[in-house]
């Protein structure tokens, strides 16, 4: 261990908390905290008192947001965000979220105990409402923060309730007329970083071997939620295939042709993923001894690369036209949906990568797939990074099994690199 | 028109059937004439009343398929059956079946008419239950009438009644104990010839712009009816391509992969057709953001070549061998099951073939994809033959459309083909 280390983060809390959590949110399976509702406030209710227990200045935005504050003891006027998000989807992992809360707790619970401080203004925060399964809008908890939330949002519906994200939010004493108006709950200018630790919802640093990763990038996306390939139903037996129009066919080349892109590009040394997640026949008409007539399939692709995402758009058309003319298929691929990426800063990289170097992890980086709210500051122009934590399983489910050890040398990690933000 | 040339066939009562059967077993779409129900009984009583008024000799099995005959004059002690089936889909078209019932009885009723006979018996019959949605078992009128219906057949339920065979045939006065026993309704030794006229399900007669085929063989089958290819369901953004299995991926190679076996074993001139008629990512678990862990195919391989059908078998399990190297998916056949091709007589064929030619019609040949009860007759030894009629829309829909013009020229060879038989 360095010399020059902060002081160590209070890694029993965090699984104190972690503990609590898991047992008062427990579902059937897993943990389910709600969106604006009451697993979601517990957690939030949980933090707050802990904050205040330990010395923390809370606060809660108008939104609902929670801020938890170590003063700074340089008079710089700015603040270090640090946090995640604490509801989780139906039947979750108690992981996902609630780990980029707790560790920036136990952080400032060590330092504040040790009497440290860094010069500027060190803040944990939990964000609201981030799995957009319960409403079905991309990060509204950051959005509010920065006075981004389109007002109309605020009558989505909850996916299992029924009611407004407007009545859950008054229901728990905030204020969504303030959050309607566009007000910033906090002052963008004075936020020197985002930072977010989250687990790794994919499989890579179990391949590594390595407890954890600094995120370059949260891949943006070009998606086609639900095109549909059409050929013309006919006897499987009867029809030659001069005269057929197969959609499975049709559908099958294209994930076929796209894959094939995936590797050329890959090979190319760029970041792409390509997924057909849906892939059906139509269960009303299809049949064992029928051609089918058509399909559906959905089409993801998402890179950290800005430029192949625009080269994307046109190659995706050449495909479908390449596939109609192959087979005499017709695609509809239907509204085409997206996501630019949102690229961390590279000073934080740098930061907490040589961090990395002094904890004596090797130096590690990768691009998230999956969207977090640092994406809306880094979209927002507020310098961000995440730290990924090695987590089996995947997560949105209840198996997500993340190892204490690595949580604690993540939160170290943590530590360390916000020491090291000048 | 050539001198030896049969009397013309009774064309206007073919019509005129036609018509009645359109009308009387109407469906909200289409016409619905139910095995053993009241659609095809309503068909059977009205052909039998016809042969009676023709002046045929009608009777019935103990199973109910109907015979009309018209005696021989040469004393051969054989007969020639020609017959289809009377029974429709839900809401099928007029002329599946139907066609090949009327269009023997057109000519004999011509026949009769003009005082002329074959030296055999020629017998107009109408063969129960051929479409398999009513009972779960292929072609059972003519098995019954060989006396090769399995027993425990007659206790398959009706799909919309949820009533057994046996329960349907006895409620309209039929024997199912007899055809339990296995007892043949007709003595096989005596048939010189199964003749079955059908509208082609497919488009191949309309691309050809010709009005009616000689049928060369039915084709054999192998199929994997409910295959699955399984990979591992994970995040589509957060999983890199190394970490995936990928069902979709699997399942369309697989597809992709028997296309081109198609297209080489095309080229090679050998007969085959290739369907993935039923292809699902799983509704209950899949996802736009989700890698999918299970993909259902269909595979339905048909062929007329029996050597091509031994080969597939081998082939297949090669293919989903080189899939699961490929992906790291894994696959699961399920239960393969198939059908021997039948081949159709080729003295018979030549009958009808030069009967093309004296009628001035391209001599034209062509493999049924669909099964017909001609596979039963044929598979049991009988030297058989199949018409094709041109017929737009394919088959077992509303919209099967067949012009009469079609039908009188494929009747006129079916007359002429049957006086050619020696």
């Amino acid at each position: 261990m360095r010399p020059n280390r902060p002081p160590e983060p209070d890694h029993a809390l965090a699984a104190r908390l972690f503990d609590i959590l898991a047992k008062e949110t427990a579902d059937v399976a897993g943990v389910t905290r709600e969106a604006f509702g009451r697993g979601e406030q517990f957690a939030h209710d949980l933090v707050a008192e802990t904050g205040r227990e330990i010395g923390l200045e809370v606060s809660t935005d108008a939104g609902g947001n929670l801020y938890l504050r170590l003063p700074g003891t340089g008079g710089t006027g700015r603040m270090i965000l640090a946090g995640s998000h604490l509801d989780s989807v139906p039947m979750g992992g108690n992981f996902d979220g609630a780990a980029g809360v707790l560790a920036p707790l136990a952080v400032a619970a060590g330092w504040k105990k040790a009497g440290f401080a860094l010069a500027d203004d060190l803040v944990v925060v939990a964000l609201r409402a981030e799995e957009s399964n319960w409403f079905p809008v991309s990060y509204p908890g950051s959005k509010m923060a920065l006075g981004l939330l389109p007002p109309e949002t605020l009558e989505l519906k909850r996916s299992d309730t029924g009611r407004t994200l407007r009545d859950h939010m008054a229901e728990l004493g905030f204020d969504p007329d303030v959050i309607a108006a566009g007000t910033p709950q906090v002052d963008k200018s004075r936020i020197r970083a985002f930072v977010e630790l989250h687990i790794e919802q994919g499989p890579t640093l179990i391949g590594a071997d390595l407890p954890a990763a600094v995120v370059t990038g949260i891949r943006g996306s070009i998606r086609y939620r639900e095109a549909r390939v059409f050929g013309t139903y006919a006897h499987s037996g009867a029809t030659p295939r001069a005269f057929r129009t197969d959609a499975v066919i049709g559908a099958a080349d294209l994930v076929m042709r796209l894959q094939a892109d995936w590797l050329r590009l890959e090979a190319e040394g760029r970041d792409l993923t390509f997924t057909a997640g849906q892939f059906f026949t139509d269960p009303a008409q299809h049949a064992f001894s029928k051609i089918a007539g058509e399909v559906f399939v959905s089409l993801d692709l998402r890179s950290n690369d800005p430029a192949l995402l625009e080269e994307l758009g046109p190659l995706l058309e050449e495909r479908f036209a390449e596939v109609e003319a192959a087979h005499g298929v017709r695609i509809d691929p239907g509204p085409r949906t997206g996501s630019t990426p949102a690229l961390m800063d590279p000073e934080l990289r740098e930061a907490f990568g040589s961090a990395m170097e002094d904890l004596d992890l090797p130096r590690f980086e990768m691009a998230s797939g999956a969207g977090h709210d640092a994406a809306t500051f880094a979209g927002a122009g507020v310098p961000s990074v995440m730290l990924f934590v090695r987590n089996a399983n995947g997560s949105h489910n209840p198996d997500e099994a993340m190892e204490m050890d690595d949580f604690e040398c993540a939160t170290r990690l943590l530590a360390d690199g916000l020491a090291r933000i000048r």
